[in-house]
């Protein structure tokens, strides 16, 4: 593709790009460090910008005033972010995904409904009373259970599975291997032993959602399990039954969270971090990696730490934990020079009350 | 059912229930937010009691000294939580699975012994020497391995995978895309080279097991790796090889067990929690989410923190960690006015050493 | 096999090692606890040499200097960790894989080309373009994608999902329901929503790395997502887009590195252990479990926490930690004894100024 088409592409999807070079004809996208002759690559965050250097690009996505080689043509756009994701778009477009149809191998009951334009692989199963949307992609192994239904345009990568009634809107992306709606951890206590409560809820995905690999998503007890549509999730998610994510979240890898809990919109949770249950989070909330959060948290919070605090403060507060051993000497060196103060100017010494540790415990 | 026969059979069950209000038949169990007109509610907490004002529900399983609307019937027992469970069951039942007796799509070697009463979907495989008991669904996609054995009365939800040789008891349940046995992390380190140690050990689930979606728990390397009878996981729980964990415990998602650890009976670990290898944890202990523990944990024991602290020291350390900013500026004041009492009292200045962080390190 | 035969090949390996005691014939081995009258075991750290008091081997692997009762045969070895490894590769081998030639129910696409000696299950796909290096074992459920490239000797245990485009090289080897080369969590922002970033880089997999169950390791935006020679992961390990990791490095259970981190050689992340993406760790670094990584570490270093410390120092400030509701009294009486000092000895007094938790947040 043309810089000078490309450019045209990136203006017309809302960021105005502006090519500063010659107009080369580029074949693929790549990042600085592996583009080869003939590919295009970019530059959002200035702190990288001494990679352009070594990068054998020929051309490069960046912002105004950012120096680029002469040798290698720009596009200038405010948002090169955007611009590239533009590009990659228009150079190589989503996954084309294999054509099915309807495999003579795939197990669908005949209850099912099955939507127009269908790509459903060997090997897949559509139990009794599901409903499948219009051009679906359903690969090898995955399982749609009784009176599941997924929307329009839905991908289910392979083995993934969907519990039974459980509902999936239109647009929704699931990889490989991740579990919708099986039950949770729903058991009453009967001595020592547990007996199990019937999951009777369901799981709710709304529109656009993504789920990354090997996620599991409870289906309620009673009621329902929501995702909010244009929720995101990376790999190895865990939500426990009950709990409602409200849209546009963003959940990075590894991040679990308990049942009963309510989270608002465009929240982000880094990697790793735990929510526990029936508690509230606020919209916009974003909380860094491997945080812990014990309480409801108001909208707008921005959190570190396991128990959570702002983030400014939980920097402060974890830098001085690494201090912690130097303190030690502080303190026991007030104190000494305390006692020496005392003698010296005649204060009657206090009993020394031995702090027993084990009782705070 | 009505609300009447409802009582009866919750007190049959062991928790006496006496109904206050009209004996209407009720449908379905909901939660207090979902529930629509003919319905049926609960409340076990008295803390969430206001939601009670706000509920469609037309009648409620609470306690006595709870106020409910007059239009509302109630069931009333010291016990809603089992009480509920009992009408869930009662109303609702368990899943009911789908019948496919043994598909002609099963690929089922001649070796395996097969129980009556089968239920094993097309796209399942059960491999030599695999012994499988009575009234057994087994779904699509899962694996059991040359050897493996399975109780009675069992569910694999689809793609579960049981390694060869494991062993699972009666009455257990495994959700969608758990593995059973794989090999642990075995080698033995040879330069900087990793040597596999074949991993010849299994993996042995008592009776009434559940475990969640996308768990893995390893075979040993040599002997067993052992789930006790009636012990619960939630999803993505890890288990190390050769640890062994006791009846009756509940190990919520996330949970992480490393190798050769042995747990007691009736443990609680809440999502998240860390085990090291090679300790043990006594009967009934209980830590909170996002624990790590790094050392042998006696009976009994409730703990919190990474690593676990008893909960309520935890929760005091914990808190003053947050007030650590705060501190530094208390101990430099206090350094301050015992520098300037010294300089007033005249005694001899001390030659500061300076604290090089680095050198504790 | 007689034990004078497996001091043999046990020293022909690598290890020299010696008979003390009959020279009696074992069927297998076990560990201290689990063998049986026949069985031979293996004692590497002498903290727990007690256990061989109780031990019904016949015969044990363990270093010279350490006591074993007369009854049983020993063979002493500096290094009895690599000894029984030898040993039990010898006595009991690596796993047989199921023979299953080319299942005629496996769906092999017409273009897709295979190696020799093919072990391909019923269930199984291979996808258009796909290559299958010689002597593979692919188990029931597994996906390999259009474009995808497995050396030889690979064993993809059940439900293994290889997305399109990714390369294993030889002697590759993935337990069941790992997911290689999905999309990372890739979007521009754009308002509250987030617009899908074609994920068109791959994921490379080098010689002889083996990755444990439920794993899942992205492929990157741009370029590749590597794993090094040798590597060896646990289970429901998660790997960030674009995220590089050197060779011989081992993962234990739910480790988490996000996207752009760059990791050497022959590095040890202890369980949970969570890396942020966009950073360096050199070789040889060694992490303790559920310890977190926010900055780039140096060659060599030994760490843990959260964020992590060099682990000396961490284990001290933690102990700290735990001692902090101590601290607080220590603290408070300074405080209280520096006041009736000051007015003693008539210092003006300070107006104390309030601190504010809050602004420092």
């Amino acid at each position: 593709m043309k810089l000078s088409k490309l450019c045209e592409t990136i203006s017309q999807a809302g960021f105005p790009a502006a090519l500063d070079g010659d107009d080369i004809t580029v074949c693929a996208v790549n990042t600085l460090e592996e583009a080869r002759p003939g590919e295009i690559s970019f530059l959002s965050n200035p702190k990288y910008a001494s990679a352009i250097a070594g990068t054998r690009a020929s051309a490069i996505v960046t912002e105004n005033g950012i120096e680029t080689p002469p040798a290698i043509s720009a596009i200038r756009c405010d948002n090169p972010y955007a611009a590239i994701t533009v590009a990659i778009i228009a150079i190589h477009g989503h996954r084309l995904q294999p054509q099915w149809g309807v495999s003579e191998q795939a197990t669908i009951d005949p209850s099912a409904k099955i939507g127009t334009n269908p790509n459903i692989a060997a090997g897949a199963t559509i139990a009794a009373n599901a409903t499948i949307g219009d051009n679906c992609t359903i690969y090898p192994g995955c399982y749609v259970a009784d009176g599941a239904t997924l929307g329009d345009d839905c991908a289910l990568y392979p083995n993934v599975v969907i519990y039974d009634r459980c509902q999936l809107g239109n647009r929704v992306t699931v990889h490989a291997c991740s579990v919708i709606g099986e039950d949770g951890l729903g058991y009453a206590p009967h001595g020592e032993n547990w007996i199990k409560i019937p999951q009777i809820g369901i799981a709710i995905l709304g529109d656009d959602v993504e789920i990354g690999a090997n996620c599991s998503i409870d289906r309620a007890t009673l009621g329902e399990t929501t995702i909010g549509a244009g929720t995101k999730f990376s790999n190895n998610v865990v939500i426990g039954h009950g709990t409602k994510i409200g849209p546009n979240c963003m959940f990075v890898g590894q991040v679990g969270v308990a049942g009963s809990a309510t989270i608002g919109k465009h929240v982000t949770l880094g990697g790793q971090v735990g929510v526990s249950g029936h508690l509230e989070i606020g919209d916009d909330v974003q909380v860094a990696g491997q945080s812990g959060i014990h309480n409801s948290v108001e909208a707008g919070a921005k959190l570190f730490g396991s128990p959570v605090m702002p983030i400014a403060r939980a920097k402060r507060a974890l830098s001085v934990v690494r201090q912690l051993p130097e303190w030690t000497k502080r303190i026991k060196e007030l104190e000494r020079q305390i006692k020496e103060l005392r003698d010296k100017v005649g204060c009657e010494t206090v009993e020394e009350e031995k702090v027993d540790g084990d009782k705070v415990s």
